[in-house]
Parts: structure tokens; sequence; C-alpha cells
């Protein structure tokens, strides 16, 4: 009886959209005892495609993970730039996803190499950024994007899956990707990878299910972060400012 | 309803030892509806605690493999060095997963590096040779060993849990591991980390456990090895020799 | 004539504190022309000692890098974390230096490696995070802490000045370390690297004073960051959202 | 007077070219006194041309190295993939040589990179998994294949060789290869790189001769694998089972 | 008031352009007060166009170096190979800069990577031997070369700064360049790099100007190489013999 | 009947020594038509301990090369640091061994790591520096020194042999190395290794004669360095100036 939050990090997603990306969500589980519940930052960018965005969800997201950790047993973070994982993983005492970071990983398990195709050329370096992070890089066969920015592509669906096709092709035609990651949480929710892997011949993750799926796995071991690499932050300190009433775990 | 393949790699298990095994590896698992079943290979060392023997099992993990990929929808290879993970990827159209490669990915996501503690000094240069298969040496702070035969361990649980915590925990501060990954199926089916987690302070995962969560989460998000890394093999040339009446797929 | 901003990422120091530190920073100037203004972000942490205060500091950052690129001519960020570096040369048009990474690459100049020593061991794995991010990882022969917290180490600069000689000692003759880049900004204004360099016997670089000599050496050199890597983001849409009042540049 | 094995690891060998290659073999000896015999496996896949082949062939390679230590100085396995070298050098108290790690270190003596041109994509995977076993792959400018299979070269020994010439000019002007090993001991004994070494203008070099002159030069200089990387086994446990009548050494 | 040698390791350069040099190198300064004397070694190459020249300029770069040490206070090696920069830092009591490691690093402060545009191909193996000397090969996008003689290139400083300007392109849109850094001391005193910059739209790197600006950044310090790195050699052996009448320090 | 050039690169060996050497060099020799002859550079230091002796040595060992190859069939640079290798390469139309590249080759064949033992800690970042050019580092476990100076070690070879059984023995124990290197050319023609290998357990390479193989394999090969790493020289330009007399080839 698990409760995950799937923690939005703009404040561009209309309720409903919220409501409708809760319901695929909970879709994705494998156990029906375990649910998901989608909140949204009370502050942060529309949409994240850039550097910038990312790093200014990172305040929001904190702030919620501080507040949320007692009202659930783990958080995604829902974007595919992980922004502000290890610093969550940090004030966390519960299990913190990055959606990436768990796809990238369960790619490596399917092959030599992956590419990941995101939304805008604007945000490829920071994925590079997240990749030499997580000490993957030389893994990555390439980063590429469709050209669709994020609160278009819901106008277009079948556009986006023939962009994502085009590019998944030539990373495994030309960059000798074995595999590939989708790079939005948003190109996720729309479902685009059930579109097209039958026609791509190499698999392809999703990182909403992906995230979903880590979040379970990790809680049904009874596995979190480790405090050697996300050290038990001073709550005291931190309760006295910047998180006005957190408390000590 | 998936059924998973727990192979065993070597013959010097009794069938009460694989029954007891089958026993925990379907309690492991996430989803009722499916269900691991235990196989020896025919053929094969007693135990693999060598490069040497590592080498000699695969052979029969193959055979195995040829034949069984009909009569499941997931493989473990149920050894710590994941024999012949690659070849039995190429020759089989349903996932094969190494409990090694999945503890490693999984021990990524909790912490910038993790410890390997296997059986003995003689198999060490083995799991080296993994890590660089994989391209995860650097994520590896050491590999220790507990100093027990694989034979001996079940004799002496209690000696077997103390050594694996003293390694652990050396691992943790003179090496900077940040979680530690269990190096031997034999010590993993004895749950010895469930002893010693409390104790231990930073997450230690158990292969056997992960290897039958990952091949659940592969099988859950229809994922399986890529042929751009796993090349689908001339069947026809393998049915007419080394794996007769092998068909195509 | 250049007019360099250091900013304070946190809330904590002292309006003296700030103008004795710009002081300083003026004395570290190469020309008399230009000259270096002290402000600190609006909101933020106290001080800055573990990913999660770095983290809650860039939302800060970023607001008055936005706002004050008009008033000055290059950016520095006041901390030894260089928190935000990757997004705010993507928001700014004028050079934003980041002093440790601007320290790392002097350190290079100077040995084959170097150790970084900073106060707590709680902020170690951000400073590897940088690294990392940098490429720079193999350049390090070790991160050190003085165990000193941030607020403490005015009240006993002897303490700092002994603890920092102990660790850099120790990284040269233990690690290997050819260079010692000292790790915190507060560190650096109490100017302790002038009281120890003649014992340690290998060179030691106070990021105050790099940053502030990098920044007029690009601005001498009229070179900024790439676009390439840092790209121009969306004037338009962050101006309407997260920097209200943004320009175009 | 030094007695080498060249171990064929396949049962589709005709005991003509057998003698053929035992003859070649013989006349690239640089020492008269030396002699080299070739034996083939009792059991193995006709040729090696995947993963599966080269895994299936470890056991028959093992097996007759356990068997012909007593008779023979040195053992080259005959096999371009190098299959199960670890594996039979920790078995072997003589020295085991692989034709392909010899011959990518003698080509790291001739240039700084290399490119290997097998025979069919589908062994490609494994020859970048050896690559990455002997921390080479950074050498490797590329792996390419000719596209004949190994049993059909003989049939078109000057396909093979325009073939040949082609990759490898390729390699060296697309790829920036400063040498060419060639990928496949069938093609090595054609003597293809003697009908295009003239026209190519850059290094080829030929497993089968580069490991037969390797196994001399160890054995002229005294040296074998070190039992650091290839523990002594339990002779005694392997004599009991896997390799029935094998005696401590 | 320091005084910075720009030594002219080869022997090709009239004294006027000496002269030249001398005045836009003192131009390049920062400080007024400081002023760089331009000197040639005594003995050496024309011009440096490949592995050869390089070499056979270090003995004649190391007797001046033994020798100005005294009437200097930093020394430049003007030739972007940067020849005998670790030999020169032992003999040296002075910091000595390569203007080739001062640019790299530079270049990595303002984006993820860089491509080095020199003049012959020739010369590019030597100068990804200092990219791999420095630790900096990742970095490294491409070398590229403009394909003008050293010594032709004052006849055609337009078809120079078209070339540059052409291969910098290239750089950036085809290998992801981020900046360019000028691979040529006689390229970079004619200046090319303000002909083009602001048709490139990425920082380019002039290493004449660069490694002016960085003695000077040194000297500010009061920073020197580490003798961790370059040892202080016996200059008692080093004086009875090839560099007769050195001096211990 | 190839005849090997063993170039000592120093001015400071008597000629009774060189002969001692020239001796040794044949014995070390496989095929009886062969020969090596010692010759020693006109000019140079009488032995290199420094990276500034070894930089020192260059110039007298490219006039060497280029004068001696229309003598000689190949070439052995004799001094374990390779000085001036890629340049003699880029010079020389016949192959040119460099002893410590060589034996690191050699040593990747034999086990997973090496330590290499060298002469004076002085000399140990010259080693570092080659190991990078290389692409070697990552297999290096450490390099040692004995703390022999070169001219000193004749006096004391039983202290020399114990002094070198010390550190290989802490190489293997302590830093995990699988095999040893000989690091000065002075040590290996005393036949050290000989002395010692039955009590290291571990093997350990001898440069001098591992050069000797190493050019009678090359030749015998009818392989030498490629075009593409040693670019061709301008010879009509190198002979009208720093080699006079030299002719193209």
């Amino acid at each position: 009886m698990a409760k995950i939050l799937y923690l939005v990090p703009g404040v561009g997603l209309s309720r409903d959209e919220q409501k409708r990306r809760e319901g695929l969500a909970n879709s994705f589980l494998t156990q029906e005892k375990n649910s998901v519940a989608v909140e949204a930052v009370d502050e942060g960018p529309i949409s994240i495609e850039s550097t910038i965005e990312e790093a200014m969800s990172v305040g929001g997201i904190l702030k919620k993970v501080a507040e949320a950790q007692d009202r659930y047993d783990a958080i995604i973070i829902g974007c595919a730039g992980d922004p502000g994982l290890a610093a969550a993983r940090e004030l966390s005492s519960i299990p913190v996803i990055g959606p990436i970071e768990a796809s990238f990983h369960l790619a490596c398990l399917l092959g030599e190499s992956f590419t990941m195709v995101t939304v805008l050329d604007s945000i490829i370096p920071a994925i590079w950024r997240s990749l030499r992070d997580y000490g993957l890089e030389h893994k990555c066969a390439s980063v590429r994007a469709i050209d669709f920015p994020v609160l278009e592509m819901h106008k277009d669906p079948e556009g986006v899956a023939r962009a994502l096709l085009r590019e998944s092709r030539e990373a495994v035609d030309d960059d000798g990707a074995a595999g590939i990651v989708m790079g939005c949480m948003s190109m996720a929710f729309m479902l685009v990878d059930e579109k097209i892997r039958m026609e791509l011949g190499a698999p392809i993750i999703n990182p909403a299910k992906a995230s979903v799926k880590t979040a379970e796995m990790l809680l049904s071991l009874g596995l979190k972060q480790s405090r050697v690499t996300y050290p038990e932050p001073d709550y005291k300190k931190l309760g006295l400012t910047i998180f006005p009433g957190l408390k000590a775990r």
C-alpha cells in the first residue's frame, strides 16, 4: 500500500492534464495496492526547455519534497532532466526517483548504448550534464531533439510520433544507438512510444513508465538512496530558515 | 502470468536446495500472477569460484537457454558472474537477466559508487572483467571477498553474515562505497542481507531479489535486449550444429 | 572601467561583512579602473554546507543575474560550489565566473593534480558533482574537509589555518596532490592562504582572488561563455513568467 | 626447442586445412628449433561468427588446454575473438596467447589507433567486448566487416582481398585509423595482408603471424601470465569434476 | 613591475618581426608596469610544423630558460605546441607558461569543448599528444588545419583569415565545438582572431594574448608551478654538464 | 641479417660499458643472423634522472637517428623514458622502438596492470607523462623508485636487487600490480631481473630484452610505425636546416 508522489516541477499544467497523468501513472503500476498522486509545485516555470528553467524549478521542488515526504512513500521528480535530484535525496527520508537516471540505467540493461530524444536543442547541454553526473556519458550514443516545444506537442501527436520515429531511426542507423530514451515527460505521457515501438525495431523507454516501475521496485526491496552520497542534512538549521517547519527525521 | 526461469548454471545444487530457492524466488515476486521455476543445467561445474568454472558453465547455460525459451517469458542466469549473458541474449527471443548487471545498475540509482562483496579472491578478476564489460568500472569502489567457499557457506550462516558485515563496513569506511552488492547467489539465497541491513547503515543489494524484480519490470514494460547489441543469430546454422533442433524465431 | 558583481548567494552575511569583502575583492583587482561590488541575493540559505542549500540558492542567484546584468560587465557567483553556473551563463549576456571552475583550471596550470579542501564533509558529494560536470574528476587527487561550519570559522582564524595546513599537507603527502584549492569563499576571504603558503611548499589557490583575476582576464580579452554550450534562452517566455521584466538581448 | 600448440576452437576445419595452416604457422616461426602443431577441439562450433559461437567454443578449448599443457610450451587460441582466454590462462601453467590481444598491442606500437576488419557484422559486438576487457577501447578507431562468412572466404580470395583493402582504406581515411588488424584467423591464413600491404600504405597486422611471434617472444623471455590476474585454480576440485584427470601443478 | 620573457623557440624570425611581436605582446599587457621582451633561442628550427621540429627546439629553449630565469619574472614558450614545457618548469624557479595549455584551460571556462585550428596536418599528432598530456583530450572536439605553412601565412593574411573562419565554422557546426583555439603563434600575432570573431559567433582564443594574460595572472597571484609535478632538479649536476654555469636556487 | 642500433642517449657511458652492453644486447637476440650495435649520441646528458635531462637528450638522439637510419634496419632508443620517440619515428624510415612503450604493452599481455619501478622520484612525473601519451595510464598500478642514482647502481648490485625486490613486492601486495616493468636501462643491463624473478612470483619485464625482441619481431613481420600517426616530414626543409645532409626517402 505504497503511496507515490509524482511531482510536477512547473506550473504550466492544467488540473485536468494533471488528473489525466495521474490516471495514466496509476495505470503504469504493477501492484494494485500502490497508488500514484500527481501534485505540482507551488512556484516554478511553465515548462522546462532550458537549463535556466530546470534550475528555476529546483526551489519549488525541494519545498514540496520537504513537506510531502511525510505523506508519501516515494517521490518521482516529474521532469526528464531530474532537476534537484541530488538535493531532494539529501532532504528526503524516502526514496526519490529521477525518471531519466532510472531510464538511462534501464537502457543500459538492454544494449551497449542509448540515444536520448528530447524536445528542443536548447535543453541538450543540460542532458549531457546529467549524463556526466551519472557517470554514463560513455554509454550515450547521442542526444537528439524533435524540435517541438513542450507546450505545442499535444496539438500534433502524429507529428510528434513521426519526429520521434525519425530521430530514433537515425540514432540507431547513424549513431549506433542500441535503444532510445524519450527525453520529455510530456512526450512520455502522450504514450508516443506505443505508437512507434513496432516500427522502430529497437527498445524505446518511456521515462514515465520507467520511473513508476523503479519506484515500486525500490519500495518492494526496501531500498533507498545512500547517506554516503546523500548525507543527512542539518534538519534543525534547515527548519529554521529555508524550510520552515521541517522536522528532524 | 509470466513464467520466469531461474537457471542454475552448475550441477552441485541438490534438488531440495533448488526447491528451496524456487520457493524463495517466488516470494520475491511483486505480482502474484507471475511465477519462477528453478532449473539447473545438464552439465557444468559444481560451483563457480573461478574464471575457469564460470567459463565452463557457459555451454550448459546456452543449451538450456536454446531449449527453454519456448517455455518461459524471461530467463535469469543464476550466478553472480552473469556467465554467458551476452551470448544468451543473442540466442534468446525473450529477456535474459544477469543478476549482477541488474544489481550494479540498481546500486547506481542509490549512490555514487558501490562495492561488491563476493566469496573468494579467486573470482575477483572475473568480476572486474564484468565491470569493464558493462562500462561501470568507474562506479565500483572495490571488490572484496569474505573468504568462504560457496559450498561451505550454508554450514555457518552466522559466520557469513559477520564476514559480509565486516567487509561491507570496511568498503563504506575505507573505500568510500555508497552501497553494497552481494556477489554470490548462494549467499543471496541465504538472505544474509536481511540480517545485516539494519547494522550496516548503507543500502545492500541482494542479486536474487534484484534479478527477479528486474525480470518482472522488463516483462511488464514489454522490453527486452536490443538486436543492435545482441544481433539475431543465424538460427539455421546453429540448429544444424551446436543446438540441434533450434528453430528460427 | 569594468564593473564586476560579486554575488553572495545566501542571506547570512552581515552588511559589514559584505563591505569588508567588497574592500578585499577590490584589492584583488589587477586594474585600478575596474571595480567589484558585492551584492547578496534577496532570498536563499544562510550558508551553503550541503547540496540542499546549494540548490536552494540557485533561484535567488538567477533572479539577481537576470536583473543585474544590465548594471555590470561580469558576474562572479560567490560560492565555492558555483551554484547555478550553467543556468546563469545561459541567462546572461555578460561573462559569468564560477570561482571553483576558475580555480580548478588554474590549479591544472600549476601541476598534475589538485586537492580541494572545503569546510564540512556534507558538501563533498556536491564538489565531486562539479568536478564531473567540468570534466576534471581525473585531475582531482582528493576532496578534504577541515570540519569547521561556515558560520564558525571567523571565530577561530588560527584554528582554520592550522586545519587547512594539516589537510593540505596530507593531501600532498598522502594523496599526491600537486596543489591545493580552498573550497569555501568565507575561508577565502579570511585570506588563510597567505598564512600557510610559506609553510605548505605547494601552490594554494584562493578562489576569491582567482575569480576576480579570471573576470578581469575575460573582460580584457573580450571573451564570454559560448552560446553553443549555453544557448540563448527564449527571453520572451522567461520575461512573461519566472523573470518578469526580463528584456531580450 | 619450444613446442607451440595452435588450438583450433571449432570443428569445421578439414584435416587438410589444418595441415596447411600448420605448415604456414611453422613458416611464421623466427627460430627453427621451435615448432607449431595445429590441433582442433573435440567439440565446438563449425565456425565463429557470433557471440554465441564464440561462447560455445570455450568448453572445448578449456578441455583441450587442460590436457595439452603437458605436451606443449605455449598455446595459441586460434580464433580472432580470443575465446576463453582469461580462463585458459588461469587453467594453464604455460603461456596462453590470444591472437587479437597480441595484435591489438602490436598495433599500439605502430600508431595512435587501429581499426579491426572482421568478417561479419554479427561478430562486431563481441570484438568491442574484448576491447573493453583489454582496456583498449580508446585506441580502436572502428571495427568494420568485409561481409564474407568464414566458410565462404576461401572460394573468393580476390574478393576478400578487395573487400579488406576497401574497408582498410576507409578506416584510414574516414575513421583516422593508423593501422589495421585483420579480424579473422581464416582470413589471416589466406595471407591476404601480403596482397594488399603495398597498396594500403598503413601497417596491417596478421594475427596468425603476430600470435606465433608473440608466443616465441614470451618463451624466449621466460615470461607467462601473472597469477595476480589469473589466479591458480583449485586443481583438486577441477580434477574431480569438470576436468577429470587434471593434475595439480 | 614584472618582466616577462616571450621566448621564440626557432631561428626563423627576423629581428624586425621579433620587434613587431614584442610591441604587440606589450599591448596585450593588462598592467602598464609590466613588460614583455621577445628573445629567440640561439639554435633551433626555422619554424615548427612537425613533431621533429618541435623536439629539435627543446634544447635551445631549455638553454635559454636556464640562463634567462635570472633576468625575468616569468617565461612564455612562444610556440603553440608548448615544446619543452614540463622540462622548462622543472628547470625554472619562475613561472613558465605554455600558450596552448593556457588557451585550452581558458577555452574550458567558455564552453563544453573546443577545437584547435592549426597550420598543417603534419603537426596534428603532436597536438593530440599535448591534449593527452594535459588530461584534456575529452574536451577537444577536433584538431583542424588551415593548410598554410607557417612561413607563408604573412603573405596572405586574408587567405589565412578565410581559412580560419571556414575551419572554425565547420568545427562548430560539424564537430560540436563550443569555442576555437588558434593553433599557431605566427597566426596569433597576425591577430586573425580580431578579423573573424564577429562573424564566427563562438569564442576564439588567441594564444599570444592568453599567454600574456596568464603570465600576469600568475605573477599577480604569486603562483608558480608545483614542485610536486615539476621536482627541483639537481642543479649541481646540471651545472657541471648540460647547463654550464647554472647556479643552485 | 638485420642490424639494430641501440642508441645510448647520453654521454656518461664509458666505451667499455658500451661494449659490455653491446655484448649483452646481442645475447638477447633470438636470431643469430641479426646483430645489435651500441652507439652513443654525440651530445647529451650524463644520465637521465629528470624530465630536464630527458628533454636535453632529444636533440642528440634525433641527429643520430637522422644519420644512422641508412646504416641500420631498426633503432632502439636506449632510455627507459623513450625520449624523442614520436619525433624519431617521424624522422625515420626504419622502425624505432621505445623500450618502455614496448615493455608496457608486453606487460599488458601478462596481467591486468603493472607497476614501473624506476631509479629516483625525480623521474616519476616523466613516466606518468609517457603513460598518458601511450593511453595506458589506466593499466599502471603505480610508479615506484628504488632511490638509487643511475651512476651509483653499478657499485651496489645487491642493494639494487634488494630494493627492486622490495618495491616490486609492495607493488604486487599493496598496489595490486600483476607485473613489474624495470624502469631504467642501466638497471636492465645489470640483469637484476634474473636475480629476483624466482623470489618475486610475478612477471618482471627487462626493457633491454623486451626492446631487442620487439625490434626483431617488427623486422621479421615487416612492420614499422604508421605514417598516419608519424607523418612523413618535409625532408628538404629539414635537410637545409637542422639536419644538414638529410636526404629524402
